[in-house]
């Protein structure tokens, strides 16, 4: 019998359908990015194509806005939002607007355009994470500010446009939904059990084991519970810490030495699959710090999602996430 | 500037990014579906190859399950959901599961394999509402169902596998969260102000007009205030009402004559597109008669949803909803 599952911190339930379930090659779409050949702007060389850089890593001395990197944030050429400006929240009748204040700005991942999950390196990683620690609190100074997304789009399905491997930071000037809501439900989960939800989640899964894709000292990636979508992957640290932007330098690098093997697992067992990833940290000028617990969500775009979930919220996921982990578990890395 | 709108019923942003605003050909992404020409099994002859019918509409006295149908509801033969047990709510650790308990339907539409928006008449969509109506009356007496979702899937990018017009009918032991939502924000608008929160909407846009797609005696079809997504409508009753099926036969001709304008004006604009509809009716066996106000929500699916929507809740949206319903008014059926 298929099984609805309800999601811990939020009220989303979710059917896993236990008797149709697909394994990886039968969701498998065939590797994402077709590679154009075409001009890049994010390329070295082409510096000049892109706002000025932000932040970069960069061998020895060279110049900002010249080759000699091997990470560069610019500020997006065509933002969803503007940095001038007040924020002005107004009516519109029985409506409610503002102005789209904010910032958008691409972490260009590597020099290397053709880099992807099976290629990035323990250290591209590195680079990356602290360019997102980096880029966080930086925005964060700006008080106009309430809440940092940081996430990656990797292949046309997942909704990427450039190939040359990059990922997005937008600040925004309100919480999201999504993030209110895994507060809110974190917040209740407190106030009646004293505890953090996310650690009592990874203490469950560390002892049950079933939904554990890859474990390091610091770190857990697991198949949530009531994952909506196959190989639904969740990173989450095993201490207890409300916001990304405060890890070390242990933190960091046992992050991206986690993230870097999920990735390749993933890459491995599904075929280079269109995916998405996000950070789900703590709004900024808040203090959650008590029942909030930042994770990174990875969503490998297997499946189309349809009438049904759009309208409902309901998700129907054909892979319960105990064969996902065990497939995960089980990828070898050649 | 981009403008940030809120929703008047649930707590979700959207980006309507203003400045780089598509129109309906920037958007298009080619007619849809694809004609295989391979075996249909939800094609008149073939009504031994799917589950018994649950509901028709028929010539004559044409006995069921043979050809002489124009509308026929049958059980999926793989439904995500099974009829048989009870729902047996139980604790895992520290989530929360049921069965997998409940019902999916499909409705297919005509005997026609290849009606769509284009060629599917007023006269098609009032025996799909009629079926509609007919089948959540009949699965509501069940005490064990809490919520029936209603939706269309049309083109593969949509969801949809089978060519044959056909909607979903899928019946759930829990309200989804979606719903959830909507009860929640309607209710809170209602105890605040007395009123329902949709009939405000449509009076506010009743005179305005400017996101007014299509309008008859009793409906209303608008691009809503705060779209996801470039060409989302809305399609309202103007008389406050919570349950699509007590609808009677007048607004039933007048709905099948609005939905029917509504999907050909898209098709004309936005070239056939892929898209999803889902009605949006009142929970069973809960009384929001006071506040809740049914509608169908439509979406044309033109742009890939991201990481950034997926994990913030938060949408951009290309084309303001007034660009949207200009385009749609002024689109001519030939």
């Amino acid at each position: 019998m298929p099984e609805l599952r309800k999601d811990p911190v939020i009220d989303r339930w979710v059917i896993i359908a236990t008797e149709r379930s697909k394994r990886p090659l039968d969701l498998s779409i065939g590797k994402s990015m077709s590679r154009s050949g075409s001009f890049c702007p994010l390329c070295p060389g082409n510096e000049d194509k892109t706002p000025h850089e932000v932040f970069a890593i960069r061998e020895g001395n060279t110049p900002a806005n010249s080759p000699g990197w091997s990470l560069r944030v610019v500020p997006n050429k065509f933002p969803a939002l503007v940095t001038q400006g007040e924020p002005n929240r107004t009516a519109d009748g029985i409506y409610e607007k503002m102005n789209g204040l904010g910032a958008h700005e691409i972490i260009i991942e590597t020099a290397n355009h053709d880099a992807d999950a099976l290629t990035l390196s323990v250290d591209d990683y590195r680079h990356i994470l602290i360019a997102y620690r980096q880029r966080i609190n930086a925005l964060q100074q700006d008080s106009r500010l309430r809440y940092i997304a940081v996430f990656k789009n990797y292949g046309e399905r997942a909704g990427s446009t450039l190939e040359h491997p990059h990922s997005q930071i937008i600040a925004l000037p309100v919480v999201p939904k999504r993030a209110l809501e895994e507060l809110e439900g974190a917040q209740a989960y407190y106030r009646q059990k004293g505890r953090c939800v996310f650690c009592d989640i990874v203490a469950q899964e560390r002892a049950e084991g079933r939904r554990v894709a890859v474990e390091n000292e610091l770190f857990l990636a697991l198949a949530p519970y009531a994952s909506r979508f196959p190989f639904e992957i969740c990173i989450l640290p095993k201490q207890h810490a409300a916001s990304f932007e405060d890890a070390g330098k242990q933190e960091i690098d046992a992050l991206a030495d986690i993230l870097s093997l999920t990735m390749k697992k993933m890459a491995v067992a599904l075929d280079s699959p269109p995916y998405n990833y996000m950070l789900h940290s703590s709004p900024l000028h808040t203090e959650v710090h008590a029942f909030y617990h930042w994770h990174i969500e990875i969503i490998p775009r297997l499946v189309r999602v349809a009438g049904f979930e759009w309208g409902t919220g309901f998700y129907m996921n054909p892979t319960p996430p105990e064969q996902a982990a065990e497939y995960l578990r089980d990828a070898q890395l050649t």
